[in-house]
C-alpha cells in the first residue's frame, strides 16, 4: 500500500462519524481512468449525478456541486445569500455549529449565537421557540439568516428543522433558513423543499459513503434570489455561473471528476437499497448502540430522545476518565478509530460512528472493541452492552428480500 | 458492481475457511495491468515470489507454483512421484482426505485408507501409530507415498506432521511423505524441511489471503528424485520443466501473472507481520473462538484439544438442528458466510473462518452474528459466547508496537 | 506499484499476441473481493459467464472453464478424450502446435505429425487435403483425433477448420477433431457448433482481453460420449463432475472466482460492441499492420494472403538482422513489447499483436514504435509503414455510432 | 464500467493539457479505503507529501494543499494578500489569465490588465519591459501584486517568470509577484524559492497526473506577510490555520484524503524518475510534436520559440476550417481527446497535450490521430508530421538505463 508505516492485520474499523468506511464499489468507481471534463462522455454523467443528487436532497431546485471539501460548501451558503456586516442567527449545537459561527465572523458576517446554557447546548437540540422569539424581537429584519445544523457530528443530536422553519414564519420574519447536514443527508431523512430550507449544506464523505472532496449546496429560489443582491465578495463559490452551465452536465471550472464517479455509484447504491430502507437501516443501528451504552451504565450526550442522531452516538466517560484515553487503547490493540471528544467536551466523551456501509455485524464488532477498550481502560461496566445490542438486533432483524428497494 | 444481483448495505464478512477475505493491498496488486511474461520485468516478479515463498513454506528447495487451483496441486502432487498402480496409505481425516483418496483413484493409484472408525476420525488428527504399524507390516514395501492431511479444513483439526516423518522412520519405510495444508500453510506453522516432508501441497486462497487460483508444491530432493521413475503420464504438473525455467524466474507455459503480482504483495504484508507473529495471533483469535462456543454450550468439531486448528472451528449442532439452516439465518439477516458440514458431518455443524485478514473485532463480528443466528434459529444457548471470547481476547491484546515483525 | 525495479514514465505498449492489454473495466472487476464460490451470489455469476461464454464460442453445448492457464485446457482435451497409446493426427504450423504434440508424447499418446516441409509449414495454415489423404490411408481408424490450431500464435496464420472438418467427412473417418484457438476466440470468427469441432481450447488473456489464469474446453456432445471410454488417467481435468456441477453454476473444486468477474465483465463489453464489430476492428487493424510491413519493404510471415491472422502479423527480418536485437531496442528505447521469434524462426522474426483492447492509434503507435525501432537497428527501411497505414485506416474509418452492437 | 454510455474499443487517448492521464499507479493508490483523518496514520501521509511537495515547487517555505480544484488556488491567492479595492497588475497572456482577471474583478479586486494587442498576446508570453514600465510609472505604489501565468493552458505559450522577477526589482516596487503555474508544475522547470515569486497557484491533474480535486499555494514569508494586513474575507482559503495545523501533518477541515494518497504516489514516480528527467522528456516530447506541425504546414500557436510550452502545443487551422469540426471527427472516428480553441481563438486552433504520464509511443498514436483526422476533415496537410516527429524521435531516444534518477 502507501507504506507510510506499519500496518496492523486484518482490516481497520472506521467507526467515526465520518468519513464512513467507503464500499469497494465506490473505491473502484472512483478509479477509473479521469476523462475530459469537456468531452461529450462527461456531459451525461453531469447530468446523472446533478438529477440524482435532488433525490437524496429531496428538492426539485438546483443542487450545487463543488469539488471542494464540506468546509467549503459552509463559505458558499454564506458568501452567496449575505453582505458584509449583515446579521445572522446562530445556535449553539455543538462543536460545528461553533465552527461555522467562526466561519461567519472570519468573512465579515456578524452571528449572534442563541443556545442553552453550558454543556446542556452540546446535548440538546435547536429550541425553536428561542428562534422564534429573537426572531419577534427583530422588527427590523436586521437578521438576514437562521444557520442551524441538522446532524451535530460533535454530539449525536439531531435539530428539527421543520419547526425551525414554523418558527420563522410564526414570527412572520423573512430571514433565510441556512441547515448545515453534512453529517446527516442520506443517512436521516431530510426534506429540504418540504422543510422550506434555502440552502441545504452537506458533503460526501457521510452518508453518501464517498471519500471527502466534494461539498453541496442545495438551493431554494428564494436563495438564488438573495444571491442576486449579495454583496460578499465570490468568485469560486459563485452559484449563478455554475447552475448555468449544469443545464448541459458541465461545470465553469475543473469538477472533481473521479468523485463524480464516486457519487454516480452511491447514488446507484442508494437508489437500489431504497432511501427508506437506508433510514429505517439507520435507525435501527443507532437504536442498538444505545442500548449498548445504556447496558454499559453510560450516559448518552444526547439529553433528548426525540433527536437522537442515527447517525453516530456520543458516549460520556465517568468523572476521572479521558476519553481520549480509552480511544488510544482502542485504536492501537484493536484497530478502530473512534470520534473525539470535541471542543466544550473534549476528553470527556468519545463518538461512535454506525453510518453509511454500516450493518448489524459491523457495529456488534464496534460495541465489542468499546467494551473490551473500556475494561482495559479501567472503565466501570454495569453489563455487557454488547449482548443488550444484539438482543435488540437479533428480535428486529430484516430479511434479505425486504432489504432491497421495492 | 457486477450487478448480479443485489447487495445488501455493509461489507459482507466472509468467515468460511476459505477463501478468506483480502485484504486490499492485494485485491489492488492483483489489478494492474498484465505484463509481458517473458520480458525483464516479469523475471524480476518470478525471482521475488518464488524466493520469498520457501520462507513461508520453511524449506530451501524449489516451490512450483501453478497457474491452477488447489485441487491441481494434489494432482501434481500424486502424479509426479507415483506409477499408475501404486499403493499410498492415506488417512481418513475429514471430507478433503476423503476427495484426495478419490483423486488417487481417479489417477489409477491404489489408496489404503487408514482411519478411526466412524464420525471419530473426523474428531482427531492422524494417528502416526497406526501408519507405523502398516507401514512396519509392509515389508515389501509396496506402499509408495503416505499422504495426509495437515489442516483438515472440513473439521477444523490439524495433524502431527512430525509425528507422521518419525512413525516413517520408525518403521524404517522408504515411502514418501506428502502433505496437503492447503488451508494451514501461512496461518499455522508450517516446517516442510524440518518436519521431512517430501511434497507439500498448498493453495492461494487461505493463509495467503489471495483469490484462489495458483497453488503449490514444495518439493524434497527425494521427491525430484521420485519424479524420475514415476511413470503417471503428465505435461502441464511435470515439475522438470517449470523447475529448470524457474531458475531465471519464467515458466515454460504461461503464469498467472496478476495473481502473482498479489503473492508479492502477501509475502510482503506477511513479512512485516512476521511469521511468528501471524501464527500467534492465529492462535489467539482460535482459542478465543473456541470459548464462545463452549459459553454456548456447543461441542466442538475437534475432539483432541492438543490439534485444535489455528484456521476453523467446527461448530457442532445439537441434536435435530439443522446447521444449514442456521447458517442460511445467518446469511440472509447478518450477510455473514460460515462454512458448511461436509460429508458425514453434513447438516450436523457449520464452520467458522478465523484466518488470514482476520483480527479480533473481526472475530468479534463473526461471534456476534453466530449468536444471533443461533437465537433466531432456535438453538438454545447457554450463555453469551461474544462475552467469553471478549474476556479472553481483552485478557490478551498485543499492542500495536508488538504486531509487526522486529 | 510492485517496485520491482523502475518504470519508465507513460504507457507501456503490450503489443505481444498475448496476453494482450487488460482493459480498465476488466482490471476493476477482477479486484473485486472475493466471495465464497458456494453461496447464492457465486450462483448468479457462474450461472451468467457459463451462458455468456456459449455465445462466444458460438455454441449451444457445454463449455468447461478450468482455473488453470491455456496449456491444462490442451491437457484436458487430450485427457479427456482419449487413452494411453492413442495415435492422433496433429498439423505443424507453428510453435504451438509443436508443443501440443510434444504435450500428447508426455502423456503417451502417439501423435503423427503432418505438415509443409521446412520453415514453409510455418508459414502456411493447415492443408485439409493432406489430413483427407491420411485419413483416407487409416481404413482401421487407429487414429482417433484430428488435432489442429486455428490461430498460431507463433506465425500469424490461421487455419481453415470448416475445411478440416470437410476433410473428416469426406474421408468417412470418425476421427473427434480438437482445435486450439486460444489466440483466436474472440479475435476471429470462430463457430464450434457450425464447423463440427468436437473440443475446442481455448484461453483468457487473448480476445476475452483478460489476465491469464483460466482457459476453456468447448465440447460436442460426441467428445463427450468419447469421454466415456477414454482411459487416460484424470481428475482435475475431467469433464463430467464439472458439467454435472456447472448446471447450477458451481463447480466441483475451487473456481478462480476473481477471474470469472473479470470474464462476466469481459462478456459485456464484447457484446456491447457486438462480435461482428469485434471481428471487423480486428481485421481493418490486422490490414493496416500489412499495409506497414510491406511499406516497410519486409516480409510478412504468413505466406497465404486467405489465412492472414487478424490477431497478430510476423514480420520477416532481413538475412544478417537478429530480431531479437530489433526487439530489445524497441522495448529499452519506446516501452513496447513485441513477441519474439519462437522455435524454427527464433531470432528471424518479430511478431506485432493488435487484439482484444487495441483501436487505431494504439496500433499506430505499435507501427511508430517499430519504424524508429527497426532505423535504429540499422535494417533499411523501404518506406513509412506508419504513413501506409495511416492511408488505409483513413479510408476506413467507423463513425463511433456504429461502433457499437445494433 | 459507468456504463453511462458506450465505450468504443480500446483506450481512450486523453491528449488535452489536463486533465493529464492518470497512472495505474496513481489510480490504485487513490482507491485505497479512506482512512481517519484525525488519525496517526494520516499524520505520516500528511507529513510525507507536505514535505516532498517543496521539491516540486523547489521552495523551503510552506506549500497549501487545498481539498479544492485549481481555480480555489487562484482564488486563495488573491484572499490572502489582498485587500477589497486593491490595484494588480495583470498580463493577458490567454484564456486563463484572462478568467484570473476576471475572478479578480469578482472579489473586488482591480486589475489593469496589460498585454500585446490583439491575438499577438495570445502567442507570447509575457512581456517583462512592460511591467517593469509600468511599476516604475507607479511611484506611489498603488500596485500591490504582479500576476502573471507561467504556462497558458490555452495557448501553449510560457512566460519568463525570472524575468518578471528581474523587472519588478529593477523598478523598486514592492509588488507582490503571484504566479499560476497550474499546467506547468512538473512538466516543465519551475523555482519558486529562486525566481523569487511569493504565491504560486498550482493543480493536481497536469504535470502531477493525478485527477482534479487538490490544488496548492506555494507562499513566500514575504506572503506571509501580507497576509497579516490583507482584507479581503477568508475563511476555507485562509493559509494561517493550515499551515499552522500542516506543520504535525493534519489540516484544519477535511482534507482530500483520497487524492493525497495519490499525490503521496505521485511524487514517488516523479522522484524516482528525476526531475531533470521528467522536464528533458517534457521538452523532447514538445520539439517532436512541433516538427510534425511544422510538417504538416501548419502554424504553431506560439510565436516566440524561446517561450514554446513543453507541456502542449497549440496548432491553427487554416482559415476557413473550423478546428472543432476536426476535433469532433478525431474524437469519433480515433476515440482521442484533444483541447479546443478557447476565447479569442475558439475554433481557429486545437490543442495537443503531451504532459505527464506521456512518452514517445502515446506521442506517435497522438500525432497520427492528427494527421488522420485533418486529412478526412479535408485540411491540407504538406508532409506527414508522424515521419518527422519519428526522425526527431529516434535521433533523440535516451536508453533505459538512464531513464530514471541517478
Amino acid at each position: 500500500m502507501l507504506n507510510l508505516n506499519f500496518h496492523p492485520a486484518g482490516r481497520h474499523f472506521l467507526q467515526i462519524p465520518g468519513p464512513s468506511p467507503v464500499p469497494d464499489r465506490i473505491l473502484r468507481a472512483i478509479s477509473y481512468p479521469t476523462i475530459d471534463h469537456r468531452g461529450p462522455e462527461f456531459g451525461a454523467l453531469g447530468l446523472k449525478v446533478l438529477d440524482g443528487i435532488k433525490t437524496i436532497f429531496k428538492t426539485e431546485h438546483p443542487v450545487v456541486i463543488y469539488p471542494a471539501s464540506g468546509t467549503g460548501a459552509w463559505e458558499a451558503a454564506l458568501s452567496n445569500t449575505l453582505s458584509p456586516g449583515d446579521t445572522v442567527l446562530m445556535f449553539e449545537t455543538g462543536h460545528f455549529a461553533t465552527l461555522w459561527k467562526k466561519m461567519a465572523e472570519n468573512l465579515g458576517i456578524r452571528p449572534e449565537f442563541l443556545g442553552l446554557p453550558g454543556v446542556e447546548g452540546w446535548r440538546h437540540g435547536v429550541q425553536a421557540d428561542m428562534i422564534e422569539a429573537r426572531l419577534r424581537a427583530d422588527a427590523a429584519h436586521a437578521i438576514k439568516a437562521v444557520c442551524v445544523v441538522h446532524n451535530e457530528t460533535s454530539t449525536g443530536v439531531t435539530s428539527d428543522i421543520a419547526a425551525v422553519r414554523r418558527a420563522i414564519d410564526a414570527a412572520g420574519h423573512p430571514a433565510l433558513l441556512l441547515v448545515d447536514t453534512i453529517s446527516g443527508l442520506a443517512s436521516a431523512d431530510y426534506c429540504h423543499d418540504e422543510w422550506g430550507v434555502d440552502v441545504t449544506v452537506s458533503g460526501s464523505q457521510k452518508g453518501l459513503m464517498l471519500p471527502p472532496g466534494i461539498s453541496f449546496n442545495a438551493v431554494s429560489p428564494r436563495a438564488i434570489e438573495a444571491s442576486r443582491s449579495a454583496r460578499l465578495p465570490r468568485s469560486f463559490w459563485g452559484w449563478n455561473e455554475i447552475i448555468e452551465m449544469n443545464r448541459t452536465g458541465y461545470w465553469p471550472y475543473t469538477p472533481s471528476t473521479n468523485l463524480l464517479y464516486g457519487l454516480s455509484e452511491a447514488l446507484d447504491m442508494i437508489l437500489e437499497e431504497g432511501l427508506d430502507n437506508v433510514f429505517a437501516r439507520h435507525q435501527r443501528l443507532a437504536e442498538a448502540c444505545r442500548r449498548a451504552v445504556r447496558a454499559w451504565g453510560l450516559e448518552i450526550q444526547c439529553a433528548d430522545p426525540s433527536v437522537y442522531s442515527p447517525v453516530l452516538t456520543g458516549v460520556m466517560m465517568p468523572d476521572g476518565v479521558d476519553a481520549d484515553v480509552v480511544r488510544r487503547h482502542i485504536y492501537e490493540r484493536f484497530n478502530m478509530s473512534l470520534g473525539a471528544g470535541l471542543g466544550k467536551v473534549k476528553g470527556r466523551m468519545f463518538r461512535i460512528g454506525h453510518l453509511g456501509d454500516c450493518n448489524d455485524l459491523t457495529l456488534m464488532a464496534t460495541l465489542a472493541g468499546c467494551e473490551m477498550g473500556l475494561k482495559i481502560s479501567g472503565v466501570p461496566v454495569a453489563a455487557s452492552g454488547t449482548v443488550a445490542a444484539m438482543e435488540y438486533l437479533a428480535a428486529h432483524t430484516v430479511p434479505l428480500s425486504l432489504q432491497a428497494a421495492a
